[in-house]
């Protein structure tokens, strides 16, 4: 029976693929999604169905509440932008961004991890296509590693190092859909979506949805994920879109 | 008008002389509190009171589920030990530690302090009386710091960088008195104890409440706090009590 390890999840493409292939490394997977202020349940549907099929051995959803504190669209009341941000705003942060959100999510991982006795943690973040989150870059994970081994009484009680798992880190969105299929991953059950109607199909326009159209169109592959309108594949090279 | 700081506050001594020293330091104190599973409200209500009196500007009380996870005599169902630690559990870490609960708090701390534009966190860690917390060490304090300024956007864009101020960390229980009471504190507002009754009065037994009075009783001081039995100071020599 393989090590057990805490997997961050939360009913995307790119956690799914995450829990997948901590499987596939023979780790015992304890899957924790959050509900976080986001304006629908179709995220945690999705977290609760991907998390039972591809072999969680355990599901926990916590609450925290980032309203709390304000500062982005995907919590608070700013809407959310349609369409790609211009090129000339490639290098800044976007209005999506969460504050400390994975510092948030890895530290509630942190602590499941220790009450497990588990020294591992897997997150499902990508430098490629969210290079504008701090909090997704590779020195971040090395950093919250480093912190992870002094802040337990298993790192301090038995000098065993912490790892941050986060093996999509230098993947395109095309890679981690690759990697996903061959670890047979249906996709169809996982959601993207910043923006999904009441009965779950995907906008096909946020940003979120484009990524994950241009990742399938580039992978060769269909996305078996169900969206309201006509599927953007024909046009998803980034072009700025009217609002 | 001084800088904005985020300052974490239990309500009990410890925060609150950090709240203290942090509005002495010219800082505008935002004052964020934890309602975390613990068994009372005694701890919020002492809060709400020390934030008021002291001047923070702000007060959030946001809500985090650590039962979710088990592991600590604090949020879970294990009795708190009445007495202290025998000398041969010096070493090891109280059964009342909470699992990457100081990580937890910083991040958020970490989010507010983003959203408002700050980049300093007061928190009331102590290394001297806590020794068998990992996460009350200088060591994790400084690589939270770190992650701190690779996690945000102001670490990312501004190149600013991040403080996390522990005053406490090297001082003793009376020192920290001492340092309170020239500050003006009202240590009757404050709370300590892991167990008081439903009036808010402390056990006067338990660890925290040991440590507290051994300090009013080094610092030359009464504690001004209401105890349900007749207080300890005369037999707050950590002699092992029977249960």
């Amino acid at each position: 029976m393989g090590k057990t390890t805490v997997v961050l999840l939360s009913g995307g493409l790119d956690s799914a693929t995450t829990l997948a292939m901590a499987v596939a490394q023979g780790y015992r997977p304890c899957a924790l999604t959050f509900r976080y202020g986001q304006r629908h349940e179709i995220e945690i549907a999705a977290a609760r169905r991907v998390a039972e099929t591809l072999g969680a051995v355990e599901h926990v959803v916590t609450e925290i509440d980032l309203r709390t504190f304000g500062g982005s669209a995907l919590t608070g009341d700013i809407a959310v932008p349609k369409g790609s941000r211009a090129p000339a705003d490639a290098e800044t942060i976007p209005v999506t961004y969460v504050p400390a959100r994975n510092t948030i999510f890895l530290s509630f991982a942190l602590a499941w991890a220790e009450v497990l006795g588990s020294s591992d943690i897997f997150i499902g973040v990508n430098a490629v296509d969210y290079s504008g989150y701090p909090d997704c870059r590779p020195q971040f994970i090395r950093a919250f590693e480093s912190l992870a081994g002094l802040a337990t009484r298993a790192g301090v009680e038995g000098g065993r190092p912490f790892r941050v798992h986060a093996p999509l880190i230098a993947l395109t969105k095309a890679e981690i859909i690759r990697r996903g299929l061959e670890l047979g991953v249906d996709y169809a059950i996982t959601r993207s979506c910043y923006d999904p109607d009441t009965a779950g199909a995907a906008c096909g326009e946020c940003e979120s949805c484009r990524l994950r159209l241009a990742g399938f169109a580039a992978a060769g592959a269909e996305d078996p994920a169900p969206y309201r309108k006509e599927r953007l594949t024909e046009r998803v090279g980034f072009e700025p879109t009217s609002p």
